[in-house]
């Protein structure tokens, strides 16, 4: 059983967590302050830096939340599971705060050297690479199709929509963005079969209480 | 004929737009100082106002140069011509500092505000469904693939693979992952015969002597 004090330390550490998602959200990490993160937490800096070192510690704390906020949504499997953890991202990004702050600070990182900058990147596309592997197990591949080389180009594709549709509309068409990339890519990786009974509809996941 | 202070007025706001392009590409839109940007350029701040208005003005006017870097060195037409534009774009961004510079800028803004935030992505876009345009009439479409679609998820892929690549390894594989993206992407937008007849060696421009 969790004790009361592991408790209280769980909760403060949610709190940083959340308020810094906040403050890189509207800032980016060159413009967000400590204390700016501290005073939204209502935390001190002591229990900031024995939770996450540094500011960079948070940074990279937030920026590895991004499975955990689609992952555990999810029950379908194969092809369709790698389209949903699409579909749901792009629906979560317009409502998460913990979600685009993770997006933008990976955006931001690449420029800003601070170190392992491609391991949210790699982490994205192993976990693609998972549901295209049981996707070919299930038969659902055309043959010679590569599930790391496909899971990358969805990381990138989704990274890449994201911005133009940021920079276009604010993310208001981010998950049509998606539903047109599955309709373009499938038909050249999946089999007949499996591309007709793809569920693309960006409400699917909502229309089973989802998201 | 070009008389000789408009050839010199030429060449100052070249310098400048060429330093500023260095110092953009280095330190970002926010970490650019104008007077580090005159002291490259060995220009004073009333031409740089006079050619420019104001550091964003000079931004966009890196980052409208993008298009001008690549065209003018094809001599392919319709679906090769638009996987041409993205191999010599992806050799390109290796070695020439304004369209780095410009890319960075346009992955920047989006979170700058700085208006128009998607003009370059739009601008590429357009560009591109161009090509597919004219690919369409070449007959070396699948019936019902929309130019103006795959153009869009074209841009996207490119801005992503440009960060994941800078992030993974500096850019070092950006071309071939334009060949992958190409891999993946014919056989669900090309017809069969276009497919095999696509050439998407990276250095197919190089030993054409056009990079």
């Amino acid at each position: 059983m969790r004790q009361p004090k592991q408790q209280r330390a769980v909760e403060t550490r949610d709190g940083i967590l959340r308020a810094a998602a906040e403050v890189f959200d509207e800032m980016g990490y060159a413009g967000a302050g400590i204390n700016r993160i501290l005073e939204r937490a209502g935390a001190t800096a002591g229990s900031l830096y024995f939770h996450f070192q540094s500011k960079e510690g948070l940074a990279h704390a937030v920026m590895d939340q991004q499975a955990d906020t689609i992952l555990p949504l999810l029950r379908s499997e194969g092809l369709q599971r790698l389209i949903d953890i699409t579909i749901v991202w792009s629906r979560q990004l317009q409502t998460n705060v913990l979600l685009r702050a993770g997006v933008r600070l990976t955006t931001e990182q690449s420029t800003l050297g601070m170190g392992e900058a491609a391991g949210p990147y790699v982490a994205w596309a192993k976990v693609m690479e998972e549901c295209l592997v049981e996707a070919r197990e299930r038969g659902e591949l055309q043959a010679g199709v590569d599930p790391a080389q496909v899971a990358e180009q969805v990381v990138e594709t989704c990274t890449g929509m994201q911005l133009f549709s940021a920079a276009a509309v604010g993310r208001a068409d981010l998950p049509q963005r998606v539903r047109r990339m599955w309709q373009i890519l499938l038909p050249g990786i999946a089999v007949p079969a499996t591309v007709v009974r793809m569920d693309l509809d960006p409400n699917r996941l909502e229309e089973a209480g989802l998201v």
